[in-house]
């Protein structure tokens, strides 16, 4: 079985760093790459994606809300159509990047606060969804499964690659528990081995209400923007190799 | 004989507007779209294209240099990597936004200090050049008469339209008088006239010496940025008409 | 009887303009100067504290939201420490750059949206209210009668100067009538030199049901971002002027 | 002997983080707060001003170019009228903040870039000096021994506050070795100590040279952007307490 290990990158500004870049680029097999919005500018989007082709790594734009002071986290209250001018500005910035470089651009995953307002608003996730296959028709869509968003791609006949977070809690609807709530986060080592290894094995998780769920993925997600994250990543991929699952982009996945 | 009547355009941020793009969009044939550096930003690049497309004015790319307060105008200390980034981001912004609208982008006009910089060094020229012909080796390139981007298009195989500033005085090597000194700006609607109608038929311009300068131009630049401007456009369209040309945009000239 | 006419001002940015600042400032009374948040920059301000003190005018300060490419006109979810310290930002960087030209900030007018979130809140207001007094309890407060703004400046202490919007309909509650519907928004010089005329002898307004509302205001606003603002001005200074009444900064009313 | 050790902070933003400000401001006896141009917003300023309250830490404004995606590194064409609005309208945006804190803005250190600039010219600094003086005659200026800024606020009547830089090597005419070059920065431990303790004893600095120079602060400067820089600032502090000297803040020494 191939499965893909990705993560947002390229998410600094000017001096900041929000992770070692180029060392979890040699951890995972696709790269979410912050295209100037929320965080990222042009310097930084050539140097991921140089790093992506180095390591044999898949390049898929980040597009996020035009708001650096607040990391695209919040919402703001943009027009349906203002929201895909901003989608298009960015994933056409990106694209001019690396194509410069020879590199394609295989997907796309919303970053934050631009991913939860798409995600909430199926007319708004068509919007979206129909700009993308006029882009790039192969342009391959990371969603939750289940989601709005999947959903929405499903419609437009784009590809989509479903996520599965390691370090994230869920509930029975299948919805991630809540950052704030005990257990939401799964920070130890052992605890988060042995949920990738069940995952990989079962392609289910136990909810936090203890129950089996299905969860029909073939990327699993590594935040990079927190404390530990290159160490995470190599925990989840020392376990993918572990159970004879090849790591691999998402177009080997689902091109 | 086809000549272009061109304009910098979408040159707006917010609630400012810096003239009457959907009045200007009438009046000429090809449109140098600012892609949110100097100025612009998504929508209002989605609105010109959108104008563009319903009066059949060819779009082109106006890119500058990441600087909203100085309006692109100051030339600032970066790299010919950095300044090579900027642009392809910004292309590649709004080829995306362009094709999202079924238009193709069909050529590149730099702004202002980003153009100065360029313009002044046959490097970074060539390196920009060899950007653009990865990007789309069909992309005409806006440069003056034999300026340093005009042969460095050359060089990379790229197809170049040539401008006449109609407004602007010229001296005898062929630079325009600084905007400082007298005579540098021509403003009388007859001296306006007689000049575009005086290239139009000769191909020269009498120099701020009394010289006659070849200019082997197939576009004629108006300047949307100052007052006026709708009622120059309209000067020159009248005077390009009343010669028999026909006004064609960029890619029916060289294509 | 003295009254003041005010205007916002000082909100262009770079190269873009709202109004003619210099002939503006020649008409009103009272300014309300962009701090660089929602419009203005370090260089127009000064500039416009240059513009007031020779032409005798106040100085005040227009603090707004961070958010140029919307003008401050979205509300955004900030908390209310956020808005205190954007608020505090920018009227300390005006008054250091008024008290360097030897000019006092008079008084505080809250922009669009900052102004619209914190009118709603009375918890917020008597937030801001007290920060305006720890840093100058001098300070008069701009504000619409009876509003959560003028009933919170009371609370604090802070004198308030309340104000008549003379281009802009009532309704019996004392609100402004929306700016989409029919009647709102008053154009024709006749009914606004009358409604002026009128306001100025009986201190009420008619309001667009056609009853009679007490204003008790003491100062103008007249709006400089509107096309014709300048005009407006000049109709509504010469009306104050025609009955006998004295055009004078805040100060001067409420010192 | 009294003497002060300082550190930039609050150079964040956003998500970003330079340094660990909490722990670095219980080492330090006064900071310089980066004022929103290159780097700090309001919130972050807020939350640096109560902690220098809370740690008895001496305030001051750190004034930069307005370049967030330089840091305010690079020189940029700004005149002197444009440098002189830059740093008033942040020194009065921290003096706001600072006030409603009861907190007084005690001296003023200027940013990378704009230091730079202004340090190169004896007619700018005259202009800054005479600026800062009219808005606060009793702000310490903090400058290196001998340099143009110390200078233009001795003319001004400013009182200044020399540095010493503990971590680089100096040359024989008392200015810093660029950074490229060998033996530039010190990192050693030991030799960092020695070096301290030396400078404490005998308010001298071996060049790299091998010379003795007077380096007559009574300051010193630890950079907080750099890796090790809460344990540097720390070794320093310990230093300067083995020789019995009393660290305090800015205006405790020169008040």
């Amino acid at each position: 079985m191939k499965i893909d290990l990705n993560s947002d990158m390229g998410e600094g500004f000017g001096p900041y760093r929000l992770c070692d870049d180029e060392a979890l680029m040699e951890v995972v097999s696709s790269v979410n790459i912050a295209c100037g919005f929320h965080a990222g500018d042009p310097d930084t989007m050539v140097r991921m994606v140089r790093l992506a082709k180095a390591n044999g790594v898949g390049v898929g734009a980040h597009p996020g809300l035009p708001d650096r002071l607040g990391f695209g986290r919040r919402e703001l209250p943009f027009t349906a159509d203002e929201l895909r001018q901003q989608m298009l500005y960015q994933l056409g910035a990106l694209t001019a990047i690396a194509n410069a470089e020879q590199v394609p651009v295989a997907h796309i995953s919303f970053h934050a606060a631009m991913g939860n307002m798409v995600n909430r608003d199926p007319v708004l996730a068509d919007l979206m969804m129909d700009t993308i296959r006029t882009i790039d028709p192969n342009l391959i869509v990371f969603a939750m499964p289940d989601s709005i968003i999947a959903h929405a791609a499903a419609r437009a006949g784009l590809k989509t690659l479903l996520l599965f977070l390691a370090d994230r809690a869920y509930d029975v609807q299948g919805r991630l528990v809540a950052r704030g709530l005990p257990g939401a986060v799964i920070k130890e080592e052992d605890a988060l081995r042995a949920r990738v290894r069940h995952f990989l094995k079962t392609g289910t998780v136990t909810t936090i209400e203890g129950a089996t769920l299905a969860v029909p993925a073939r990327s699993i997600l590594v935040h990079s923007d927190t404390p530990g994250s290159l160490e995470l990543a190599r925990i989840v991929r020392s376990e993918i190799e572990a159970t004879g699952a090849t790591i691999a982009p998402a177009a080997e996945i689902v091109g």
